[in-house]
């Protein structure tokens, strides 16, 4: 058998790959990106299941429509009205199996082979495999403290007449855990309504928000080609796989409907009607802040233990929300000797590696904090510590 | 914006297209291919829902594996070896969003742009779609009414290099209802252990047989690059979006392990426990004997209906299962225009053109009997043969 060469050309996950390691139950795994399953409001789902069929009988196991729910549909765009003031209709929203389906859709119904795509660097790995499977050719643009360096992004979309979007992830980003500031989101929109391009922002934790105030978009609302990411894994489930992309290019909706018909014919109606009676039964903000609180109490933890056992030539990022710490190591120390050291005493994260579509053996790694005990997370801190004074030339003061 | 040719090229589902015309309460629809709502097991499905949630808990709403429920899959696998003695282990599967799923994945690693696909005349309609996507080269190989014609299979491979598999299906195909014979699957097979092609088998109506006997697969257990696609849309629910994709060929399976990972991660996993909590708690077969009874019911009164009422000139075909009728008109009769014409006196069907890859303005249709009372069906043959009579010379004796 011959295969395609965009499979060939496709990343496996080192996610995913390891996620069979680090799940042995003596290791301390800050790799994956999964919640807390303390944070699953499992009683309160458990009812809306029993309700939501009671209610609607076999019309959660028949066949449904590609868009997805109408109800769920009304639910999302009523609360972008509330939270950000904007104007959306259910037309303007299409429901995905997670959000994964929606990078490959928007990647499926724009991109020709060798068309450009501009990613930031570092960018989520996740979103890197969606891309790779429709061949295009990346341009990466720095990923400062504050977002993507606004004069690169004008210098790479002035001088690449063939890119067709950007992907971006504003508020506590993967994998590195910072949010773009409100001057960063004004310049990029700037530089952006020059253009004929569309603008992917992609917000799973914009929510899990425990300081300082949540901040418009750059595009939705205001960029012609603006597309919304959003999905309910990081704020009620993942298990459900459900995600939805918002537009209101009336074109591309149609386009992202066909792909969406070609992909999977329509999402799972049955759990789609059952998030939608927990929407509409419980107060989601409550429930959301109770998580903010939970996930800002272990990534406390884990910046506080990293003050206190990592050498000080290490930096490392501070979220105010979200789910991932990025670290960068001394120049010139590789975070894949680093991870092979660390899994010796049995603790996993992911190396910088695969966050990078042209750049390999670097000094930086992602730390999640979200699915480990307090405890746990001391305890990881310190052993990674351990290996980090060895790999380095300063003394060990704790 | 400028979209991929990819989606430019890829037709919008008619038969989605029109569900929201035929859903209207006075239109009798033989055009979708949906399950009778009578079928579902929401009784037991919600006892599995409840057992589920208690049994595992955080472990239906978390991430989790690509390829799939382990237990689910060890269901399947121990089903191919009570049912047809094939020897079929949990790796050799992967659960997908739907058997739609699997189309896309299939085609994302198999094709390059240019590469051919064999696909039966007429075939599913799903599958052209979902293939056209990857921009390949179709090669339609007629059906007949035993199967693909072995001969013109046998000379399209012979003198085309770059093709990379073969779409079939095999039982109660769709659109046209027939089953192929054993000695067309011998003759295919003959045909194909001679090339380096896939052969893809999809399955969903197998089970759904109430005449004769059910036969062994074409490639499935002797073909090195047999691909078997089943679901449990059509015996269980579909609004759960499970189906499976069968293959020992472990280079191909690690390949399309990383398109479903790039896809949409893994598939849901909530509805996975809860289908295998199900399938382990209840009598598959003696649930699938009933929706079998119930469609035999249902199809006979389409074809008696049709026998009644439609003139001698138009030919069907007379299935053993599943789901579909296939209808030839008098030569030279459009069927998009009986369409029209049918549409006004409030009856759908689906017009043959989508389930052609180089054929329009046919002569042929699809008509669906699962998702009508008998009443109903009885009622709307009756309008359609008043219309064919009007269309045709023959007088009508009814």
């Amino acid at each position: 058998m011959k295969y395609s060469d965009k499979i060939l050309n496709t990343p496996s996950s080192f996610i995913r790959n390891i996620l069979k390691v680090t799940d042995a139950p003596d290791v301390i795994s800050f790799a994956g990106g999964l919640p807390n399953p303390i944070s699953f409001p499992i009683d309160e789902l458990k009812q809306s299941i029993n309700h939501a069929i009671d209610e609607n009988g076999a019309k959660l196991f028949q066949y449904s429509t590609t868009e997805g729910y109408l109800p769920l549909r009304q639910y999302i765009a009523d609360k972008y009205k509330t939270d950000f003031g904007l104007d959306f209709e259910p037309e303007d929203i299409l429901i995905t199996t997670g959000s994964q389906q929606a990078l490959e859709l928007i990647s499926q119904v724009l991109l020709n082979k060798g068309e450009g795509v501009v990613i930031e660097e570092p960018g989520y790995l996740g979103a890197i495999q969606a891309f790779t499977l429709a061949e295009p050719v990346f341009y990466p643009v720095t990923l400062e403290e504050d977002g993507l360096n606004a004069e690169q992004l004008e210098e790479t979309l002035s001088t690449n007449e063939h890119i067709k979007f950007i992907y971006t992830v504003p508020n506590f980003h993967n994998p590195t855990g910072i949010t773009y500031s409100q001057e960063k989101r004004e310049a990029i929109y700037e530089v952006l309504k020059k253009y004929d391009v569309a603008l992917i922002e992609d917000d799973p934790y914009g929510e899990l928000r425990w300081s300082g105030e949540k901040l418009p978009y750059i595009g939705a609302g205001r960029l012609e080609n603006s597309v919304l990411l959003g999905s309910f894994s990081k704020i009620v489930t993942p298990g459900m796989r459900i995600g939805y992309i918002v537009t209101k290019n009336k074109e591309l909706m149609g386009h992202i409907n066909t792909a969406k018909q070609a992909m999977d014919l329509h999402t799972n109606i049955f759990s789609q009607m059952i998030l939608h009676d927990y929407l509409a039964s419980n107060d989601l903000k409550t429930h959301i802040g109770k998580i903010a609180d939970l996930y800002q109490t272990q990534a406390n933890t884990m910046l506080n233990a990293m003050a206190k056992y990592f050498p000080s030539t290490v930096n490392y990022t501070k979220p105010d929300g979200g789910m991932f710490i990025w670290v960068t190591l001394e120049e010139g120390t590789s975070a894949l000797e680093f991870f092979n050291k660390a899994m010796e005493e049995k603790v996993a994260f992911v190396p910088g590696d695969p966050f990078y579509t042209n750049k390999t053996n670097v000094n930086t790694l992602r730390l999640n904090y979200t699915n480990s005990s307090t405890e746990m997370i001391e305890e990881g801190i310190k052993r990674l510590g351990k290996i980090l004074y060895a790999l380095s030339n300063e003394k060990q003061t704790v």
